[in-house]
């Protein structure tokens, strides 16, 4: 576990600065300052987190020639290529240049969606993500994946662009709702159980500070699980193998959002069930009991939301249709043991349903 | 002059095999059928290229585990978000992964718009450029540039994304319009005049011939045209310094394309037009007559169709939108010598404006 308020990520096109912890917006205005220094800024963001955290960005707005305001509308239907071609329209007419700068201010769809605008417009320019959910913070942001989402899928269309600076302070958490934090717990846990085992300890003893919003006890644990998505992205940038362990939990996740249509659940909150669902593929192929039922009983701890009645047959279709998918097939990710993770691509069609069947019989049990 | 029938264009992200010449479709298929290696392949086409040159992808398409025809339209009204927008709902409806290929078989237009849809598909996946025009395999298809253009500029949308292959069989060429052919050699007088004068004297010797469409007789020209723009490309991948070089004649020939709403001249013609401007330019700071004459001479026998009736003040206004342009204003290629070029940040709008006057009333004359 680290718990570095600086790091810096490198990746094949250069470097991100990250700034983290309770004062994080401090730490990283100098450094913002100089980077906008007196050129268009575009920011990103919507009426919602504007009002909350807008001003946090006046100091940088004022380093800059002129700062163009962007706004999507709250929530995922903002990630569609459709904004994407409005935002490129607004940023050419108010005249952006190559070394114009642009900041994304608010949760994963934001960030997601700027960091894809951004690394289009004139074939990419630089953009600082601001995320201010603890989702963003500790997954979204860091690592550089932009995208938006198509009818047919989510995430589809995208690339790489990694931002020049994120600045996750810890205070943006407090005004998020528990169950929000919680959900962006679930990701913190994932992370922590493949990568980190002394940052899951950390958030299995602090865990109800954590769920109430504590900026200072929300700071290490935020910087443990960057520094730990961090390495990761730094030895596969293009997940081509390591990087791939960030999907656990996730191939499950996504077919039961697909199949809730994004609705009822929480995003953290189907990764906190797809960890289940994986760790029954884990068990099978020998992840001890303990360690399985530790993961379950922190898991249990973030009350996710009850999963809705669903069918076994359907989740399993939607599985196949994975992002992750290759021609060859799907991947999953599985634990061998607390920190040790390993991707699985001979797991049959057969054995998937069933334990999908078994799951979704009751998602907290453990063979 | 580089005369190679097979270049590695190395770039941040791999390299680019380049294959040029008379046979390259013979020469590059058993490497593209072991690259495509039953997956899915895309093949982006218009209908008209497809019904020309289709044919010459059969092996490729045999080697395939599933071939998906993507079409759009003839001409630049394709590169659009629009159609990207389509064509990634197609390869998601298709399931396409993020191992599948990507082949564009066609002029600048497919090839941009080819390579951002692949860039982007699932954040980006491994294509191969079929340049079917001289524009296109002398420029367009090498480099990595792709891109769309919004109704408020061309290409002001898109990313680096450099083709896997690039095959530039020059027999395609034979089936050009006299008047495309002669316009895709300006872009190559364009790179030999700057950076490789003996390749400006091998089409000097020949114009005849490269007008004619002389398969065997293009194959060099186009060979020695690709690998100076490789060498530019390969020193300066994010058009930071150098590679701006190639944009020598473009400023002027982007503001006549724009002002001419893309209509009535060629892109090469356009740039015919704006090197000769660079020339008055070019001559204010010292560049020889005796060379700047002998650039003028070639350009002239390419025949450009004549240039317009335009407005001087309307032109000036359109080169300061130049995609070029930094915060810190426009940036002019100019020619020191043969074989010389630098670019130029500090002319004055009153210069420009006065120098496009004098160029309207006679664009072939040299002060």
């Amino acid at each position: 576990m680290t718990d570095d308020q600086r790091q810096t990520l490198r990746h094949p096109d250069g470097v991100s600065e990250l700034v983290v912890g309770e004062r994080a917006f401090e730490t990283a205005r100098p450094s913002l300052e100089g980077w906008v220094d007196a050129r268009t800024l575009f920011v990103l963001s919507t009426p919602r987190v504007r009002e909350l955290w807008g001003h946090a960005l006046d100091p940088v707005r004022v380093a800059a020639r002129r700062v163009v305001e962007l706004e999507v509308e709250d929530g995922e239907g903002a990630k569609t290529p459709a904004h994407a071609g409005r935002l490129w329209r607004e940023m050419v007419a108010a005249g952006g240049k190559r070394d114009s700068r642009m900041v994304t201010l608010g949760g994963g769809t934001v960030g997601d969606l700027g960091g894809f605008v951004a690394g289009c417009f004139l074939r990419g320019i630089d953009y600082a993500q601001i995320p201010t959910t603890l989702l963003a913070q500790v997954d979204a942001a860091v690592g550089g994946k932009t995208g938006v989402d198509l009818p047919e899928g989510k995430n589809t269309v995208g690339l790489f662009h990694h931002p020049s600076w994120v600045v996750a302070d810890t205070r943006v958490l407090e005004t998020l709702p528990r169950r929000e934090r919680a959900a962006g717990l679930a990701e913190v846990v994932k992370m922590a159980f493949l990568l980190d085992p002394p940052l899951l300890e950390a958030v299995e003893r602090t865990l109800e500070t954590l769920l109430d919003g504590d900026a200072s006890a929300l700071a290490p644990v935020v910087a443990g699980a960057i520094a730990a998505k961090r390495r990761v992205v730094e030895d596969d940038p293009r997940e081509g193998g390591r990087r791939m362990l960030l999907n656990f939990g996730h191939t499950l996740a996504h077919a039961i959002e697909a199949e809730l249509d994004y609705r009822g659940l929480r995003h953290g909150e189907a990764v906190a069930y797809g960890m289940l669902f994986a760790l029954r593929l884990s068990r099978a192929r020998g992840l001890e009991h303990r360690a399985a039922q530790r993961l379950r009983d922190l898991i249990r701890r973030l009350e996710p939301a009850p999963l809705p009645t669903l069918d076994a047959e359907r989740l399993a279709a939607w599985t196949a249709r994975d992002k992750k998918a290759r021609e060859g097939g799907l991947a999953w990710v599985l634990a061998r043991q607390l920190g040790d993770g390993v991707v699985c691509r001979d797991i049959g069609a057969d054995e998937v349903e069933a334990t999908i069947q078994a799951f979704l019989a009751d998602p907290w049990d453990l063979p």
